[in-house]
C-alpha cells in the first residue's frame, strides 16, 4: 500500500476529517490536523467573510496543513475561491459540482485539489480536470449524496480499475477496521465525516451530536432525491417530507417544505424535529462523544488490531 | 479469525453460493460443493417437485454438503419444506420472511438454519427464534431487499456488534479484496450471488450473463419499494417503472405492471428489455463468465493477494 495519501497533504495519517457545513470550524480543523490526519473547514455553511475569519483561527489554532472543503452548489462561490488564494489556503476540496469550473485555476495558484465524486463517470471527470485525488463517496454517506445510489463497498474498488490517481474512500467509514476495508477494497486513504459531528471541538448543537450517538441502524434515509439528494436522520420534518411524497409533489412543492436554513436550524441550533440532520448510516456504530485527539488515536489503534487479526488469517 | 463457517457447513472454504431464483438449479449448486464451498438451491423459482428433482441431481453430481435457499415470499412453502425433509437436505437458508416460521420445525429434523437479513433488527429476532448463522445482506445486493437500504460496509459491523452466531456478509462481493473487507468488518464468511450469475453453471439465460458482464456502475437500482423492494438492471421495463411512478400509482397498479413471471422472462428465457433482471451493484466488477471452479480459484487467490498487501502495510 501507498504514503500516497501523507505524501501529497504532508501528513502523518492517511485520513481526512471531512468539510461539514455547520459542523466543521476552525476548532475541528485546527483539532484534526494537530491529530495527524488532514483536517477541513466547511466553506458551504460559510459568508464568505466568515471562511477568512475561520481560516486565520485555523492557522493560528495549528502550524499543520489544513484545508477548506467548497460544495459549489451554494452561492458566493467567486468570493469564497478569492479568499481561500487570498489566505493562502494550499489544500481545496470541491464537491457537489463540475471538477472542471475550478480546478485549473486552483491548481494555476499551486493549491492541491481533491473532488468528491459518487460514480465511476465523475471520477473520470475529476481525473481529466487535473485534480490530485479523488474522494469517492458512497451511498451510506451522510449530507449531499450521488444519484447512483452505489455504496462504499462496490464504489471503491470500480473507481480504482478506472483511475490512477489517489483514491480517498469516504461513506460508512468511523473506525480502523473500516478505514482498513476501504484501503482492502483499493483506497489510499479514508474521509471520515459523523464519526467528528460527534466530537468534542466540532460545531454541531450538542442536541444533534447526543441524536448521533443515539442513532441505530435504520434511523438515517436518502431523500429528496428530486432537489439534491440528502442524507439524514428521520424526524418530524422527515415525516413531512413522507407526505408530501404521497401528494406527488412538484420539485417547486419540494423547495418549498425544505425552506431556506433548516440545515442549520436542525445541525447548528438543535431543534432535532423540524431541522435537517444529515449524517451517514455509520452513525449507528457512534457511541461516544469525544474529543477529536481521541477519536483518531482510537481510529489508529483499531486499524492496527484488524491488521494485527488479518495477519493471523 | 473463526473457522466458524467452514465448521458450521462442513466446507473447506468460508464462501456460500447465494441460492437465487432462476440461476442457481443442481448444476451451479454442486459444481460449487465440488468447489469446496456451500451450493445453495434456489427453491423460489421451482415448483415443488422441479426442486425435489434438483435436489436429486445435484445429490448425484456431489458428495459435499449443499443447501437450499427457501424465500418463503413465494407460494407452496409447506410442500417445499416436506420434500426438504423427504430428501434429507441438511441445510437451509431461509429468506423473505419471519425467521420463527420454520426454524424450529427444520432445527427439530435436525436440520441447519440459516436466516437471511438487512437489519440488525431481523438480525436479532433470527438469532432468538435460533437460527445457527446469519446472512447480513446490504442494499447493493441484487434481487430481493430490505427496506432499511442499509449498505454492507455499515449493516456487518453493525449486526456483529449485536449477535454471537456466525455471521456470513453478502451484497457487493464478487472477489477476494471483498471477501477480505467483509472479514475485516466483521464477517465469518461471505454469500456471493452475481458473480456466480455470471458462470458457465447458472441456469440463467446466456443473454442475461453478458447484460451482468456488460453492466457498469450505476446500471442497477433498487425499486418497486412498495412491493417487495428489488435491484435490477435498468432496462425497458425500469422505464415502464419509472413512467408509472410519475402518475402516483396505487400497490394495485405496481403490481399490475410488474404482472407474472417477469423475472423468469429476464432472467431465465433471455428478454433483456422486458424481463426482471436482477443483479447487484457488485455486475460493474464483473467482467467474464467464467467455470465455477475458476470463479473461486480466483477468489481464494485475490483473497491470499489482499492478505498479502495488508501485510506489508
Amino acid at each position: 500500500m501507498s504514503q500516497r495519501i501523507e505524501d501529497l497533504f504532508k501528513i502523518k495519517y492517511p485520513i481526512v476529517q471531512a468539510g461539514m457545513i455547520w459542523n466543521s470550524g476552525w476548532r475541528l480543523a485546527s483539532a484534526s490536523s494537530n491529530a495527524g490526519i488532514l483536517g477541513l473547514l466547511g466553506a458551504g455553511s460559510m459568508y464568505p467573510e466568515v471562511l477568512r475569519e475561520h481560516i486565520r483561527k485555523c492557522k493560528k489554532a495549528t502550524s499543520e496543513p489544513f484545508g477548506v472543503n467548497v460544495p459549489m452548489l451554494y452561492p458566493n462561490i467567486e468570493d469564497i475561491m478569492s479568499i481561500i488564494v487570498e489566505e493562502d489556503v494550499r489544500i481545496v476540496f470541491t464537491s457537489a459540482g463540475n471538477p472542471k469550473t475550478w480546478t485549473t485555476w486552483l491548481k494555476d495558484k499551486g493549491i492541491t485539489v481533491v473532488h468528491v465524486v459518487s460514480s465511476v463517470k465523475f471520477a473520470l471527470k475529476a481525473q481529466e480536470a487535473g485534480v490530485d485525488a479523488i474522494v469517492a463517496e458512497g451511498f451510506e454517506a451522510g449530507g449531499h449524496n450521488g444519484r447512483d445510489e452505489t455504496t462504499t463497498f462496490t464504489l471503491i474498488p470500480m473507481v480504482k480499475e478506472h483511475i490512477d490517481i489517489p483514491l480517498i474512500a469516504a461513506g460508512g467509514i468511523a473506525n480502523g477496521k473500516g478505514m482498513l476495508a476501504a484501503m482492502v477494497l483499493g483506497a489510499d486513504g479514508v474521509q471520515i465525516g459523523s464519526r467528528f459531528v460527534a466530537s468534542e471541538e466540532s460545531s454541531s448543537h450538542i442536541a444533534f451530536k447526543q441524536k448521533v450517538v443515539d442513532a441505530k441502524e435504520g434511523d438515517t434515509i436518502l431523500t429528496l432525491k428530486e432537489l439534491a439528494p440528502v442524507r439524514l436522520i428521520k424526524n418530524n420534518f422527515y415525516d413531512e417530507i413522507v407526505e408530501l411524497y404521497k401528494k406527488g409533489p412538484t420539485v417547486e412543492e419540494l423547495k418549498n417544505l425544505l425552506g431556506r436554513a433548516r440545515a442549520k436550524r436542525g445541525m447548528f441550533e438543535g431543534d432535532l424535529e423540524d431541522g435537517e440532520l444529515e449524517i451517514g448510516q455509520v452513525a449507528g456504530l457512534i457511541h461516544d462523544i469525544q474529543p477529536v485527539s481521541q477519536i483518531v488515536d482510537n481510529i489508529l489503534r483499531e486499524f492496527e488490531e484488524a491488521k494485527q487479526a488479518i495477519r493471523k488469517l
